[in-house]
């Protein structure tokens, strides 16, 4: 009989909360607002916050991360959030709508920030980004991250580079203020996007092997360690097609996949997980960014002879244009020839060169056939040598 | 020294007709208005329609394809047009602005017929599209035609199917009346998109051998079999990497890059086209349509075992969907696996799928590995599981 156990059901198709009834006329048992205080792996027990037992053949980790909170004095003022999950979510929203917030700051020019800078400003609330590091979205190129300061520029959202957050306090003007290396800033509300911590703390407990990372060790079945338990998603490593290593990297769609995966396997039906290359994309006002397989830093430091060329092109063909720019950087090794990573951003196309390039790292294509890579032209998609080849072609001079 | 020869010079990039002098001073001698009679091969010498001859030690035959005009009576009146190069557009386009005409009729529901419709419409004239067969872009399965056709209703282009063109005539009413097994329709301009007819005598009359297809015969270095000729483009044949044979491809991106492995080639950089795997599309008013590697029918010619699926998904993430609609069709062979082809059509993302798939496609990925494919996740672009997914486990299940 399988138990689902956790603080509440979030139904994200519906972008609703829902409750246990909605899952039992299903044959699914639910336990909200029950936590699991630990695991015995011999016994195959689990012992619930409520003090009772729940014997398992089969157990499945899937405890996830939570969103990072900056250890500062006032973090956890009314007015200061968080963004992790649908219940976080709602929670901000009718935060924004009871309070009638004008000023927000939002700490970390991650995706969250770069999403929610858009969607704060969307509602009508002057937002302000600030980041410790020189600038955002680290992993891109410093030209790419010019672009979108600029953009964010465009949309009347500041971006504070190089500001540490000191200490939050209740405002008089609004109602907090953000205290920093750089000065005091006026906030309604203030939102935290600065990373997430791995929940693996009980699977530890219960003897679970963690890997290099200090996720959650699995197999490509999503097994761990122990026998009959299984970990998917946010808690857990996922293998690295390009890295060739198990890595952690904790985005939604590969913690979908790897809940299939593990679905099928304890279903009877063996399936391996096989594994990732790094895809991701946002999107930031009217820029689309995006990024696949391993920037050179990070293959540099994983052994690579990392190569890299960067070209300004167009994502539609040269006739149609109109002042567009799609910017794409490709990372290849000198050593194998092989494609390594990229990176992609414009007002449009950005994501579709990353779709194509996710699936050329895949494959583990050379730089080579990358600039010959038969894509599908036509005028409003992109030019008879696509910015991906023009790329290519660049790199390969250099290789 | 090179030579070029030729009817006119095109520049596409600036959309002008070049004189031989912008290309003098650049070193190149070009022959204007100037035909090839006969190459001889054993000499090395070709004739020209002057009576003059030059000797070469390299030859590119470049001779392309020309568009055909349907063999009725009244094909060649004023305002009846073919559109295959920058001639045919600029000489269009005068007719169209000096007769200020009202009503257009495109003979051919392909791509000249799909784009021109649009361009058509946009100048406000009122146009009508016919051809032979029951639905327009054969290569698209009917479900998808269909959502064409409705997109063409909405527009206001109505699709005439399984119409044939009888004669065309000088009008009344409207400069000409095309005459068809169904009636007559009234047209200032009549645009024939019936397809190419590839140039290929002059290098069979030389002794070049022809592939099954009927065009130029080449090497993955686009060399033909007469040792030091070379043809590139829609008058010679191309590998596929998935029919795993040369086909007959006649696309421009594949002409731009035969030109370019032929010019590595002759300047001493060996260098192999690694040939297509039949990636194209277009835009028609709001859909976007493609498609990539074989059919069913193809991929059955072939020897093959196809099976397919086709689901109706979404471009992007569900709780950001407006009523976005995206089609994917999937082919894979029952014995080995693998993908063979794919098509995709909606408002918006379906060329980024057939991106993806195209690489796929290109690498021999099995369907399995489809279903799992790392992407760029994020909701403007698509969901967690993407549409790519969705029809990949569900061909999977048909496997």
């Amino acid at each position: 009989m399988p138990y689902y156990i956790g603080d509440v059901i979030t139904d994200y198709k519906k972008l609703v909360i829902r409750t246990p009834e909605d899952f039992q006329k299903n044959g699914i048992n639910v336990r909200i607002k029950t936590r699991v205080e630990d695991i015995d792996s011999q016994k195959g027990l689990v012992r619930l916050s409520d003090n009772s037992s729940l014997p398992f053949d089969i157990l499945v980790m899937a405890t996830g991360a939570d969103a990072a909170r900056l250890d500062i004095p006032g973090a956890d003022l009314d007015g200061v959030f968080v963004l992790r999950n649908l219940t976080d979510a709602l929670r901000l929203k009718a935060y924004l709508n009871e309070k009638e917030c004008r000023k927000a700051v939002i700490i970390g020019g991650g995706y969250i920030g770069m999403e929610m800078c858009e969607a704060m400003k969307n509602l009508g609330i002057q937002t302000t980004v600030l980041d410790v590091l020189p600038r955002p979205v680290i992993r891109w190129d410093a030209e790419f991250a010019k672009m979108i300061v600029d953009e964010l520029g465009k949309n009347k959202v500041p971006f504070l580079p190089e500001t540490r957050p000191l200490a939050i306090e209740k405002g008089i003007e609004s109602r907090l203020v953000l205290k920093t290396d750089k000065g005091a800033l006026d906030a309604d509300v203030i939102l935290m996007g600065v990373g997430t911590r791995r929940n693996a703390a009980l699977a530890k407990a219960a003897g679970v092997e963690m890997g290099e990372s200090g996720a959650i060790k699995v197999d490509f079945r999503q097994q761990t360690s122990r026998e009959g338990i299984y970990a998917v998603g946010d808690c857990c490593e996922v293998f690295h097609r390009v890295a060739q290593r198990w890595v952690y990297f904790p985005l939604g769609d590969i913690a979908n996949k790897q809940g299939r995966v593990a679905g099928q396997n304890i279903g009877g039906r063996p399936t391996e997980f096989p594994g990732i290359v790094g895809a991701q994309s946002f999107k930031v006002f009217n820029l689309e960014v995006g990024a696949t397989g391993l920037t050179e830093e990070e293959a540099l430091a994983y052994g690579f002879q990392p190569v890299s060329a960067m070209i300004w092109g167009l994502p539609i063909g040269r006739p149609m244009a109109k002042g567009e720019k799609l910017g794409v950087k490709l990372v290849a090794d000198k050593t194998t020839g092989k494609l390594l990573g990229g990176q992609c951003i414009g007002e449009k196309g950005a994501v579709q060169r990353i779709v194509g390039l996710s699936v050329a790292l895949w494959s583990g294509l050379p730089i080579e056939e990358v600039g010959y890579l038969d894509l599908p032209y036509a005028p409003p998609f992109g030019g008879a040598w696509d910015a991906i080849h023009v790329a290519a072609q660049e790199l390969m001079k250099r290789m």
